[in-house]
């Protein structure tokens, strides 16, 4: 080689290089140009599969350089004839990422080192989009923390719009298609208020339905049933149970907890039932076993077998938390730790404004209905936070305010040929569903059971019935003692 | 071989067939002697085991030829300084020998063709006495069949009692050692009165204190629980729950469906109901499978695969019936079919006075304490039937009426690292108990669990608290939505 053709080939290389860096320099800047594929090529530790997923930012403040983290997973089968499903986690500032599609209902859980499939990935049904919302959650972010403590449900709900107009535009083949909010627990503020300022912003978002799970609603309904709920259970005793309900009842201990201002009655009702129901309960799935993740259940691993026959891995969550923490993770993600040092599932640094879990739900709902957005409001019956009995008690009395009469009464519902819980719908608009054996995150718990609650209300159908062959099935009057 | 030899040989071999014939007839005429031994060699299907099984009749009544059918499984190890425990299942007329041993806490649980070997059977505690109570129930009989229908709880009380002092005759190594019934649903009548005989009768039988599981103790408060438990455990609608509390309660409901006496408005409420739990929930465990042990499910095995993690063999019973009923099972067994075709789980031939459900156990309960005989009440907290919520309550007042203090105040007990149930003491003789996920049927459904409280139980000591090094765990103040 001539030196002039050395040179030449250096020059190359040094242009190769300058527009290696330029492209590195742009990926890790996250700017969110739509030039930029946002495909996820592979996860660390992923099995194989047909479908795409993408990930990475959308911006919903150029000011305030505030963005929205997003993972969407195409549907696994003809995902062009499906709907758009946004899914939401509540907390408030818990990740939709992290515990909606890495433990509930996404196309992988981590376990060790690898993702395993989930069989009942709710991507078998619809396009998925997990969405960390607000900024401060997750991988999403605000340069200006200044945002943090100024978090509210009316903020989350207009940065939750603006974040998926600008998505449909960044995915245009999706723009028409049927399109559904669904997302549990706190999400129950979140969900109703997203989708009514789409339907009165007339943005152009193709809304059918939302589902809300295990939903904060009306706050004094919903946290009073607590203490019936963990009566009847058997986590606290009649003494404490009378305590409730004649000293302090529960969503005056919340209240009060919130604004830190406990009354020492109240403090002693609320010490009382904690002592009772003792520290070992999943408050969230009572039945539950929980999860010793320390030192001392790493000493039970070394000690002695695990029990091989359960279904649920308990820890999942301490697994997710440890695979959203991996940089070659976060890598494939497209994902960024902004003002933080560790990725964790529910914010440590959004302040959000808690006198908005006072807000009630039901004038939301109500003026959903009235748009013609189909409601479903489940429950998993095993979590005592936000118990069935206050869920159903606001379902009740939302139908009974909107004047809707029960068309299908109150009736059990089947996976296969279990029950798979209760279900009762008014005016073929508004459902009510409990998910049998389930958490207050149920897809967590009741895979199986969820996705087909799941592929109903897709369906806006009832839940089905037990086929008639095993609906002949005789049951005695009285049962034996 | 002359002839000589040859008729000697002849002659020995008659004599021979004839003891042998003789030996046959002895035992299958069943006489009670104690000369024959009831020790069962080998169940069919059984894998070998260490300690030994004895089964046979006990004669209560010779003139009316009255016989019971008792199980007994020694300890597996360390036989001679446990003690004896005796079990009895309820209905009234339910078999303790089929539920009580071989589905809920006996050594083995049939399989198919097999036995399985139970990690979990009572025998590793103490010496088991399973007893088929009264006549009429399992192998039990009377010849004189008019028994059948002048069955009562005193009756049973007073045979039983005969049945233990005849056994213990039998069974003299056993005679002197520690004593103590336990027994579900129904035994919450059979145990505490039998033990009351023994404690007035002054037999010569050392007992130390009973256990009862998920029992009939007081009518009203057990059965009107229900209409709670089920609208908490989400099986009802609010509205029916509400009809439950204005309309009829359940205790109506039962007392008007035994004396075969419903009125509309019972009836109405009783099928309003019975049509929202619908058909394919165990009310005996709320949130466990149903068994579909019909045509339906044999096409089912062919047509799918059945659940491979499933813990629990949901069909169980049905298996326990068909080795039952088995000739092979029976003769190694020593029990007989005298005046029936088919041996039931639930006696088909009995009419119990069904007035007895009314007489209230805790008059019986309180005797038993001032006489110090340690009373274990514990709760399945799966079982509609007969509610933990309703059980709770009678023991509060139990506890009240005899002035006992709370010595151990309410709180979760331990299996392992993970919460068994919860339970509070009472004067360090009366304790409650629940079985966290466990069914009417405890053992059969959270064998585990059971067992651990058995053993408590039988130490005389509070059940496990949570070990000191994991007790230190923290837990967040607030649940997070």
């Amino acid at each position: 080689m001539s030196s002039s053709e050395a040179c030449i080939l250096c020059t190359k290389l040094m242009y190769g290089i300058i527009i290696i860096i330029l492209l590195l320099t742009l990926s890790f800047t996250g700017v969110n140009s739509v030039t930029v594929s946002d495909e996820v090529v592979k996860l660390p530790g992923q099995p194989p599969v047909t479908f795409k997923q993408f990930a990475g930012y959308i911006t919903v403040d150029q000011n305030k350089q505030r963005s929205l983290f997003y993972y969407f997973v195409e549907a696994a089968s003809n995902s062009s004839s499906k709907p758009v499903v946004l899914w939401l986690n509540g907390g408030p500032g818990c990740s939709s990422v992290g515990e909606g599609a890495f433990v509930e209902h996404g196309p992988f859980k981590p376990s060790g080192r690898v993702l395993l499939e989930n069989d009942y990935s709710w991507n078998k049904e619809a396009n998925m989009l997990y969405l960390e919302s607000p900024a401060g959650v997750g991988f999403s972010y605000s340069v200006d923390q200044s945002f943090y403590t100024s978090a509210n449900d009316v903020i989350t709900a207009s940065d939750n719009l603006a974040f998926l107009e600008k998505w449909f535009e960044k995915y245009p083949e999706y723009k028409n298609r049927d399109f559904y909010i669904t997302g549990e627990s706190y999400a129950g503020h979140y969900v109703p208020q997203l989708a009514n300022l789409i339907v009165h912003s007339k943005a152009k978002i193709n809304l059918k339905g939302i589902a809300i799970g295990n939903p904060l609603l009306d706050f004094d309904t919903d946290f009073n049933s607590r203490g019936e709920y963990l009566w009847c259970h058997g986590l606290i005793s009649d003494a404490t149970y009378d305590m409730f309900n004649t000293m302090c009842n529960y969503s005056t201990i919340r209240r009060q907890a919130q604004s830190r201002s406990m009354t020492p009655t109240c403090s002693r009702v609320a010490n009382q039932a904690s002592k009772e129901i003792g520290r070992f309960v999943n408050a969230y799935d009572i039945t539950l076993d929980v999860c010793l993740s320390n030192v001392f259940s790493q000493s039970l691993v070394l000690d002695q077998i695990q029990d091989e026959e359960a279904k649920i891995d308990v820890c999942m969550e301490d697994e997710m938390i440890v695979y959203f923490n991996r940089k070659d993770v976060q890598t494939a993600l497209h994902a960024r730790l902004v003002g933080i040092n560790k990725w964790t599932p529910c914010s440590e640094v959004l302040s959000y404004d808690m006198d908005n879990l006072e807000v009630p739900m039901t004038p939301v709902l109500m003026s959903l209905l009235k748009s013609g957005v189909r409601v479903l409001v489940y429950s998993g019956d095993q979590d005592s936070v936000l118990p069935l009995t206050g869920t159903r008690v606001v379902v009740n009395g939302l139908a009974k305010q909107l004047g809707l009469n029960t068309t299908l009464p109150y009736r059990a519902w089947f996976n296969g040929n279990q029950v798979g819980g209760w279900t009762q719908v008014y005016g073929d608009v508004l459902s009510f569903a409990t998910i049998r054996g389930a958490s207050h995150e149920a897809p967590f718990s009741q895979p199986e059971r969820s996705i087909a609650l799941f592929r109903g209300f897709l369906a806006g159908e009832p839940l089905p019935a037990a086929a008639n062959e095993i609906a002949q099935k005789p049951k005695a009057e009285i049962p034996r003692l």
